[in-house]
């Protein structure tokens, strides 16, 4: 059995860029000798069909000389799941993507094939679900998931497109500070703030925080604080 | 039977105000003639006490002469819905909320009694419980509530602190709109954007929306649109 070998990102997208080109190069690195993977449209940004979301991903990876089959294209999606060499879970709405992995009895074997070291993109809601739950979602609850249980290929939550507090707006909702506050008060779980052009490498044993900007890192009964790129992930 | 008597605000607070203090006039229409009120404070805005979020209600409604009294000091809370001469949900977690009025079997009961004709005040999360479920809330799903089904008050959905998009905003999350339309994707249900400053009033069959901004409206196949001040809701 292989090590575990994955990328959970903020986000597919740089404010102004194209689709995962940030993340060319790990992208390249994680998926070395992978010449085909599985697109897991579930999470349909915009309500995008399952069809238009994998041609995005194709039209990406098509660059890298690596196939995508969109999960939804398989008759026996388990089959599918275990038969794969590598996974891209794009973003979206992380509530219609956990029900429907659930519904399909995909997230544990998903989860299993990961550990077993298959290489694993996510983005966003695909990132979410690489944490031990999907409790600091930004998204809204379109759809009832039968559970908020995720992956858990890292021992933390992720907090995805991370957002420091806006002095300038004159706007009573709570800053995303104060909701991840509101998790750890009914959860003892570290949570990973995970500003846009970050992510999380996990290769191997050794789980790191990758990207241009600090990472921000929750921890029950402790002040938040600011990691560099780099840092490895101990908690 | 009296007729349904209630308020549904999108916010407590205004940006740079006291608590509840723009919606004194109305409040004080909505429990006239009634001296003493349930107060809901399982919301728990950044994990407050449910003792101190009761304390900064009955601050408010002691100016009003009302006297206030959180439902978590009663023994009997169920005894304590049916026996309340009036209610207020504060704002804070929805999923919270919702999941300790279910799990404490509350939920109907709060409806039938509103229904009843008592008055009722909601704000933010105490708002979203007023529509057909809570699949429009903005908040972090912190917790699993056994179910997203609020009271439907009103046959159609909240979301409040409705946030315009912020064109200078240099972040690739979702916007509200975006969100909202995630929605209708799903369900069949029409969605009132609350900007903070307005509310939903019902009195007797009349529906209206209230406050000094215009209120965005999203119905399922059809563009979002703006209403005014006053205007009938009837769908």
């Amino acid at each position: 059995m292989n090590k575990p070998n994955f990328i959970l990102a903020s986000t597919s997208t740089l404010f102004g860029g194209q689709y995962l080109e940030y993340l060319r190069a790990p992208i390249t690195e994680l998926f070395k000798g992978i010449d085909e993977i599985v697109f897991i449209p579930f999470a349909r940004p915009s309500g995008i069909s399952y069809e238009d979301y994998t041609a995005k991903a194709r039209a990406f990876f098509s660059t890298l000389n690596i196939k995508v089959r969109g999960l939804h294209e398989f008759q026996d999606m388990k089959e599918a799941i275990r038969s794969a060499k590598g996974y891209f879970t794009g973003g979206g709405n992380t509530f219609l993507l956990v029900k429907t992995l659930h519904e399909n009895a995909l997230m544990n074997l998903l989860k299993e094939n990961v550990e077993s070291g298959k290489p694993y993109l996510g983005c966003s809601a695909g990132s979410n679900i690489g944490g031990v739950n999907m409790k600091t979602t930004n998204d809204m609850p379109i759809v009832y998931p039968p559970s908020f249980d995720t992956m858990g290929l890292v021992p933390f939550n992720i907090n995805p497109h991370y957002l420091d507090p806006q002095p300038d707006l004159k706007h009573n909702g709570e800053t995303r500070e104060t909701r991840i506050k509101e998790f750890l008060s009914q959860n003892n779980l570290p949570v990973v703030g995970l500003r846009e052009g970050n992510w999380i490498r996990k290769s191997g044993d050794i789980t790191t925080v990758e990207g241009e900007k600090l990472t921000r890192i929750f921890l029950p009964d402790t002040e938040p604080y600011e990691v560099e790129s780099g840092t490895v992930l101990s908690f």
